[in-house]
């Protein structure tokens, strides 16, 4: 999809799910949408206030849909804010759906499998009027790479980490915001299906076809340069990640960034994949993976990876938080910091003027 | 698909594009398929013979189908011998794919738009009781890497290149030919729709949705080991093309072998990817790709690169082959030599060696 609909007013199902760690795209949803979020549905937290987990916010975590239909800021679409692996439904959340169509509610979904192909839900909704929108169905028309090279004046930034999970997205949006505030023209490319869901467009490129996955990219990319000079993608999974290093290089080969921003998350020592008892796949190293994420970009198009985003969530103390951000600092020589803990205007600052000095970038 | 069918009498469409630069998917077939190709049509070669460009063949080029069906031995299948970039159909094959269903012929491709789907081709298929098999045509379930293991006794080989379709298939298969005759119980895993066609299993991996790819490759591999202890695994792409490198990269994480043989085509200077004007992407410096690849494929398994498999078709001079082999063997450290030229019978019997000696193969 490539055009942002009008703000909604959304109830966001999260049964059992809701909290820092598995709900996350109800919080990229909540924090950074452009959608009004009236409600949460989790049953196991019912009685509870989003507040309570993130601060700024004030919604009701609630029981069951009826609630969320007899609040006063009437609902116009149910989210469903889960995105576990292999994207599956579960089975239990089917009636939800089905009251909500009943009500004229639309249906958002990032899940693999597509809502709006189950009979058992297109037909009450094609009745009922309403519209079931799957974030992650893929365009239709299937793109090679073209090796097109960056328009004049445009500056291509990807987010790039030694996890899955850990801020790509997040600190692609803060970086946005701090762009903004900062009077330059920068523009978010979402990738996936939560951070369509917050802007309004883009592609979720782990659903692409393996072969079109590239091309599509390199077009996502020259969409976004028509709508803004500094133009921040949103990275997915890790090169190094067992599952998913396939859909990184697509990202980092197709979109071609002038510049990475590595994210990393100080303290956590595994990947969180641990699919067969006696696997482990750890972190990288971060000084090395940096000089790889390089060279393998390279083979098709020069980058550098110009800051490393640090997630200091691990580490409840502020001061020791800083002295690991200086320490990262100092074993990778690139600027560090924590752009949501300690805001992330610093951090831009740094990231223009070391992008605006890279030879390929200068010479443009 | 995932067993293999019995062998057929096929007709290979090859119009307009038959011969060495082209006919990847005809040669391929015609060379090491088991099925029995009794014709060949292309109206710009009729009356030739393929014997003219694969010596140790004889096969009627002709120019139409009528012709193929007049033959003593009785075509059962058409097989589309064409695997274009994006595998869209040329609308002047239509008429020869329905003339064919008409006269009972199953109909076999390997193209991205699957004829299966179409009801122009799917109805009178159906009426007239005929298959059309679409080799892209991906697994239903979708499989995460689970992160497994390599059974015991088990040696997983797999091909990778400094470009696209120089050779990387034909090396696997030549190797297996090798591993047979020495007694080894050696498998092909066909990852692409001409291996699948030669094979008769397999997936085509460039058309599995990203997030799936490595899962469905682990999955694939696990399937060889159970038919062989030498799984010898057909590469994709290339790590440094600009539009299918994930697809490669999937199947190095995907499929964690114990070892790979990198294909590389002396004298080739670029990628044969010149989709814009002005663009070009050189072929990698062969020591240096060959460290990458082990650098990669080590942040999820180690690797070693354990022999160069050369494609000299662009050296005449048989001496000035031998040559460049030496050459390139002293120049990577590496055994080198072209299989298909020389013979695979020594290169086999050096992996074999080498990758016995690989202490994560020792040690399992």
């Amino acid at each position: 999809m490539s055009s942002a609909p009008a703000p909604r007013k959304l109830v966001i199902l999260a049964e059992g799910s809701f909290g820092p760690h598995s709900g996350k795209t109800a919080y990229g949803v909540i924090r950074y949408g452009r959608d009004e979020v009236i409600a949460v549905l989790d049953s196991t937290k019912a009685g509870q206030n989003v507040a309570a987990y993130l601060p700024d916010q004030d919604i009701p975590i609630l029981a069951t849909l009826d609630e969320a239909l007899a609040l006063a800021a009437r609902p116009d679409a149910l989210l469903l804010g889960i995105a576990p692996a292999g994207g599956r439904l579960p089975s239990s959340w089917r009636a939800v759906i089905l009251a909500a169509i009943a009500a004229g509610l639309d249906v958002l979904s990032g899940l693999h499998t597509f809502i709006g192909d189950d009979p058992e839900f297109a037909a009450p909704a094609a009745a009922r009027g309403t519209s079931i929108i799957d974030y992650r169905r893929p365009p239709e028309d299937l793109q090679i790479t073209s090796g097109r090279r960056h328009g004049a004046g445009k500056r291509i930034i990807l987010t790039v980490a030694t996890d899955c999970a850990i801020g790509k997205m997040s600190v692609a949006l803060e970086l946005r915001r701090a762009a903004e505030a900062a009077g330059d023209r920068a523009v978010f490319v979402a990738t996936g299906q939560t951070g369509m869901m917050i802007e309004g467009w883009g592609v979720a490129v782990d659903r692409l076809v393996s072969d079109f996955a590239q091309g599509t990219i390199e077009g996502l990319v020259e969409q976004g340069e028509g709508l803004g000079d500094w133009v921040i993608v949103e990275g997915q999974g890790s090169l190094d990640h067992p599952a998913y290093s396939s859909v990184t290089l697509a990202l980092i080969h197709g979109a071609t960034p002038d510049a990475m921003v590595m994210v990393h998350k100080p303290g956590l020592e595994e990947h969180d994949f641990d699919r067969l008892p006696g696997t482990s796949f750890p972190i990288a190293s971060l000084s090395p993976f940096i000089a790889l994420h390089e060279q393998i970009a390279g083979l098709v198009a020069p980058s550098q990876v110009v800051a490393v985003a640090l997630n200091t969530s691990l580490i409840a103390d502020e001061s020791e938080a800083r002295r690991v951000i200086s320490e990262i600092a100092a074993e990778t020589g690139l600027p560090a910091d924590d752009p949501f803990r300690f805001g992330p205007d610093r951090m831009w600052s740094v990231i223009r003027e070391r992008v605006d000095a890279l030879p390929w970038v200068a010479d443009r």
